[in-house]
């Protein structure tokens, strides 16, 4: 992609591909006045897909959205934060089923056009008094401006230090294509086939099956490349929206413009997924693990995960302490073959290790390097052409201080 | 195992077992004062088996082992901390070979009769001068007292705070056969198919195959199943050392106190695993993991390492905090079968989920329990017969402090 197929809209959001509007409010599931409850509405039926946590334990929001998604089709999604009403048993599916119904009344949409996701605490029952009082309150705040997208941003928030949001805007037969995205998530982040909550919207048409797989695959490279902690959620869930007001011919991978539009459509994600590793929980920097030389993509992205997460790689790098015997022993320890004697490893622009042996490198220029906000590791195994990008951060004092009293 | 089949030694050690002497002094490895290289000899030919770590990236050290095991027997071990002798090229193995023939000299033994073993920085090339001049000065020191362990015990750690040692004693033919061992581990500790390093010393008579069977049997029910960090070194290596001085019937499973021999040997390995898990980096308490109700054993395996290597239910016991919802997030993302409806969680004392729902429990307790230096989880899925235990620690400040500039 030397010549970009797309470009980035400065100010983007969830709103701006035509169609959509959002809302967000505090309905008193945080116990400070932050928004905790938010809702994406599309003026049409939109074309949707979705692709959910791997957890064999999964969230009852889950659930109720997997019924809604059945169709293929959604005109709403119903939002809170503070609470992940998982494990939660019969009451709480029952309470996901009240926030739809209770959403759908509000929006004036069928029940099954509405998805539901929560996030927060495991455990507890919502205090659905709360929640439904709280949603009657969402339709008189949807805006189809910036407002809206940020009070929605802020509302999925949970030990988020920012909101998270990407546009981009594609042509289409000549026609302005728009995707906008904001997700959420800061800890237990360690997707796999889905992310932790993540809204992508569009106005282009859409095939379903496109979407759906679009998404997927989309996910695998992107989502799923981040880690904060190795913990995959019970509630990851990413959701894809598609109003088809832009006018273009409906999209299929056989469009002319199915390249253009699936690379925006990438950067949005790329972009959300970025930014989730980079507002990891107690992040002091965003660190890119780029492995390249591997046997294939897969132990490429393998190799790249087990590097990303590796406790002693996150905090060394919390330390500027340019470390790569970590770094090596992370990519052995991948369980993917590896020639342990012909492994590059750069940190940054410093050169550490050529056909596996230490370069000599200056302490003090990988110090400097490494105190800013952003480090980038490349790792060629030299064994073939597979390679894969992952996204993370270090580990800090500040994320033992949030996890160790989270709930308190 | 209602009656014990074998009996604790207390204080015993590595040289309690008849034949071996230890010996441990400081030769110039660490910055400090403290000892950096020892030896374990043995008056005899020992029968010896060995297991090393899984880690496409390994040591020199392991591969000079490896090749003097072959024969199936030891006479002498030299290990150094301080340095792992890990990702240091044909210099490197150079280095662990000199290591190998000044040790064969100094205790007047076949090269081939000697393993090698490191731990300490990757990348570094070993100080051979200093090495060398070391093991002179080993054979004057080796002593068959608590001294000459002592020494050796302390000679091996690196980021550890304590020493680790357990001793048995087991009836076999009538006769006293005494198992000992030391090990070493701190960090980077998520062993698989073998430990940091481990010594275990029997003066039982027993079959080298057997032994190697029994060692590796029983390193995937101790070494293996805890995990400070989910790193899996370069270095790690677990070697068994029998004189067969006793004077037993040699030892096979066939043997009638086979039983005995083997559950004692277990107890000295599942003591010493407990102790690195205890000694873990920053650790503030040792957490054991115990999973019953699986489909089967490997199942439970997989499900208590995941739980126990969650940063998040590491960081919510160093915080005191009764945070099931991450430990049943953790089981569910295991990846082996879990009915997500039937699972039960007691912490400690505490009941906190039956039948996949919250149990209303006494916070204070729950307090209280978790402050103390060990905690317990019990998870039963209740589907199946399987069950097994894992070890691990809480992630505190401590640990990222240590490990941000491990280094410098």
């Amino acid at each position: 992609m030397e010549q970009k197929l797309y470009a980035i809209v400065d100010g983007g959001s969830i709103v701006t591909p035509k169609g959509f509007k959002a809302a967000g409010l505090h309905c008193g599931l945080k116990k400070t006045d932050r928004h905790d409850l938010g809702a994406i509405v599309c003026d049409v039926a939109a074309t949707a897909a979705a692709v959910y946590t791997t957890n064999a334990v999964q969230a009852a929001p889950l659930q109720v959205t997997r019924e809604s998604l059945r169709s293929g089709k959604l005109r709403a999604i119903v939002v809170n934060s503070g609470n992940a009403n998982a494990c939660t048993g019969k009451q709480g599916l029952e309470d996901a089923y009240v926030m739809r119904s209770s959403a759908a009344e509000q929006f004036d949409v069928a029940e099954d056009d509405v998805a539901v996701a929560s996030t927060g605490v495991i455990g507890e029952l919502l205090p659905m008094d709360r929640v439904t009082s709280g949603i009657t309150g969402l339709p008189a705040r949807l805006s189809g401006d910036a407002e809206g997208a940020e009070a929605f941003s802020q509302a999925i928030l949970t030990t988020d230090l920012v909101k998270k949001e990407a546009c981009v805007t594609v042509k289409v037969n000549g026609v302005d294509v728009t995707i906008g995205g904001a997700a959420k998530g800061s800890g237990m982040i360690h997707p796999n086939m889905a992310t932790m909550l993540g809204f992508v919207t569009t106005d282009a048409a859409i095939d379903q099956e496109a979407l759906q797989q679009l998404l997927r695959d989309t996910t695998n490279t992107t989502f799923n490349m981040i880690t904060v902690d190795g913990d995959t959620s019970t509630n990851d869930m990413l959701i894809a929206m598609a109003s088809g007001l832009a006018g273009n011919e409906p999209l299929t991978p056989a469009h002319a413009d199915w390249e253009a539009f699936a690379a925006g459509f990438h950067d949005v994600c790329r972009v959300l997924a970025m930014a989730i590793a980079r507002d990891g929980e107690g992040a002091s920097k965003l660190i890119e693990v780029r492995v390249k030389g591997a046997e294939c993509d897969e132990d490429a992205q393998a190799i790249a995960k087990t590097v990303i997460g590796s406790s002693l790689v996150k905090s060394a790098m919390f330390g500027a302490d340019a470390n790569w015997g970590r770094i090596i022993a992370a990519v052995g320890r991948a369980g993917r073959p590896v020639n342990p004697e012909t492994v590059d490893i750069h940190i940054g622009p410093i050169h550490v290790l050529e056909q596996s042996r230490p370069v000599p490198f200056d302490e003090e220029a990988a110090l400097a390097y490494l105190q800013g906000s952003m480090v980038e590791i490349d790792v060629d195994l030299h064994i073939g052409s597979g390679c894969a990008t992952a996204w993370g951060c270090d580990l800090t004092y500040d994320y033992v201080r949030i996890n160790a009293a989270y709930r308190t």
